[in-house]
């Protein structure tokens, strides 16, 4: 059996009219002979309108209930599709998480897949009929309703995907692929037809308005082939598989950033071992994610300077937290909200010298000035000044031949 | 233990606003001791929503997708009922249909519950828990979800108090009870605190906006007590119970009336056996109602003239189904749009000579022409023209002593 998981992200079935063309696409899969399971998110708006609900009737709304609530969009969504494809003709229906069922963890509103029950819905695909499964929620074995938290649509396709052996896993989003850079700040940015999860996962500023990292994990984990299309354009997508199947591997996949980053530099800190450590672990205890980190020996081996960089969100209460911290001593804290990251990510660079040098010379010939630097197996980025974002991905997009 | 089960309608339930006024109701049981089960339609508005989706999806929308949809309604009621529960510090939780299960005939859109298992809900409310329990829904022996059909809420409520032997079956509303007519046309109406179901039934006009006739069948049938209330005022509402629980049984309960209907006359029919017969087998195939029947015996016995009342919206196609009946002889058909009937009812009638007598004469007093005249047990109806509905609603309720 030819089967394939198709996804629809809440933007492709945001209206009627997206429905109909939902049940189209599902339509000519049929007629290549594929036997298909759907797989749908609510309509747009309408999970957000129900936690907006939630809020208003407690705002510490109870996390069973959160769950049978929320799950309720889903189960509008499919059976709607599964209405649409019976209109035209075709044997579907729709497939709550607890019908099949799809079994997750105790959890509520971030539950996991663990298992998933196949004889119905495959005996149901022998006869010919098409399953409309609803994305985002199971059951757990107290047989309440669980949700899967953000990005969980994708992760039941993925676990469909793996638990059916399915040929194909596509998601159809509103975006029609994953590009080399982001095409609203440099024109020339071209779609990726194939790329690793190690390097979706690293592209985070690009990859995440296609699909959340956790998914990406997930279909990493299970060694689901994920093709990401468009639901609205005809066009070919890109291929999200495992290294090993990318014959052709560019040295650079395409250049990620960020811009909403902030850098705080901590000038004359009492060198000791340990003092890391002590700075960052209030963080740890506050949910801060630091990211990049440098530490610079000083002249007399006494003193430090670190520099590190957080989300600009969490600047003000990490200066709290550090004004606050006994136990580190420092002369100066300084504070940079005008910087951005620029990374360069390829499964290739780690088998190519000279990758970092031609980076670092491809901005200072623009007169870039670099002001911390992190590298991965698979990615090298760099802090700058946020005024000179757009004159860098300029810069590195055509230093490797990225450019369209 | 005393089990009392409160349904709330959709305007109950239309707003957040609303839903929190439906937790301190149920609070208020809670504190009185009784054990409570909540049954909840959607909130208003949605529902209907959901049904123009589909339509606008098929105007022939599969039937069990459909009941998949617009389930969806009472899960997010339900749901949110029960956060607000919890969140004001009681144990509560929703149970749907397909949870409890309450088991439906395999009929889609206006199923009919034939079991519910009461296990997991008596054990729940024995730990002290509120369960929510989602009305108009149920789930079919193919384990497919169905639902009830129009007033398909109050069905639930019915059935779970018939299992569950509650003490009381109170169902909230937006209206505070029947009235012996209609206030917006006569002011003087007055609340009915007692009413029979059979009364209940034949006061259609009044009684539809208060509940189904069929949920009203339902109490009937399983011999449940239902309580009538605003959840918006607090007020006494109606009790809806059998004959001999009401003690001081008046002549009259309420006069109903009706506002579209439309009268035919048939002139000059040829007379033969099963003449009536042949003029209404094709209504009775066309699924059109009628009403009130008079047939007059003609002068020379050979013609008759044929009287009947049916819906105003039935007309047109009733008199193209008139024309095109080649099995009757008739020499004219009138037809009359102005036309009311105006109905008094009351168990203590069939006890009480002389009430045909006092209403007929009533009527006469006001100058009031009767037109068509039918009797039952417990109602008495006449046809009026429309103009003259006013004044005989005013006459009769002073007549039989109804006013406030």
């Amino acid at each position: 059996m030819k089967i394939v998981v198709l996804k629809f992200g809440g933007t492709s079935v945001g209206s009627i009219k997206r429905i109909n063309k939902v049940a189209e696409i599902v339509i000519s899969y049929i007629k290549k002979k594929y036997k298909v399971i759907v797989v749908s998110s609510a309509m747009s708006g309408i999970t957000n309108d129900l936690i907006k609900k939630s809020k208003e009737i407690s705002q510490n709304f109870n996390k069973e209930e959160y769950d049978v609530l929320v799950s309720s969009g889903e189960q509008m969504s499919c059976s709607l599709i599964a209405g649409r494809l019976n209109h035209l003709g075709y044997n579907s229906r729709s497939w709550m998480g607890w019908q099949i069922p799809i079994i997750t963890n105790e959890v509520h509103t971030s539950s996991r897949i663990i298992d998933i029950y196949k004889s119905k819905i495959l005996n149901y695909i022998k006869k010919g009929g098409i399953p409309v499964v609803t994305g985002f929620q199971g059951i757990n074995i107290n047989q309440r309703i669980t949700s899967l938290g953000r990005g969980g649509s994708d992760a039941t396709a993925i676990m469909i995907a793996k638990f059916f052996k399915a040929k194909k896993c596509v998601i159809y989003t509103d975006v029609d692929g994953v590009y080399t850079t982001d095409p609203v700040i440099y024109k020339k940015a071209s779609k990726i037809k194939v790329i690793s999860y190690e390097e979706m996962l690293e592209m985070a500023s690009l990859g995440a308005k296609v699909m959340q990292p956790l998914s990406i994990q997930d279909a990493r984990l299970n060694r689901v082939n994920i093709n990401v299309k468009s639901s609205f354009l005809k066009k070919e997508g890109t291929l999200i598989t495992k290294k090993k199947n990318i014959l052709n591997n560019k040295i650079i996949r395409g250049i990620s950033f960020t811009k909403n980053d902030a850098k705080v530099t901590l000038v004359g800190v009492k060198d000791k071992p340990g003092i890391a450590a002590s700075i960052f672990k209030p963080f740890h205890q506050n949910l801060i994610n630091v990211d990049m980190v440098v530490q610079n020996i000083s002249a007399n081996g006494k003193e430090t300077d670190l520099t590190f960089t957080i989300k600009l969100d969490d600047l003000n209460k990490t200066v709290k937290l550090i004004k606050r911290n006994k136990s580190i001593n420092y002369r100066n804290i300084n504070v940079d909200k005008n910087v951005s990251k620029v990374s360069i990510v390829g499964v290739g660079m780690v088998t190519t010298p000279g990758v970092t040098y031609r980076m670092f010379s491809a901005l200072a010939r623009t007169n870039i000035n670099i002001l911390v630097i992190s590298t991965s197996e698979i990615k090298i980025s760099v802090l700058i000044n946020k005024k000179n974002l757009k004159k860098s991905i300029t810069a590195l997009h055509k230093e490797f031949k990225l450019d369209k």
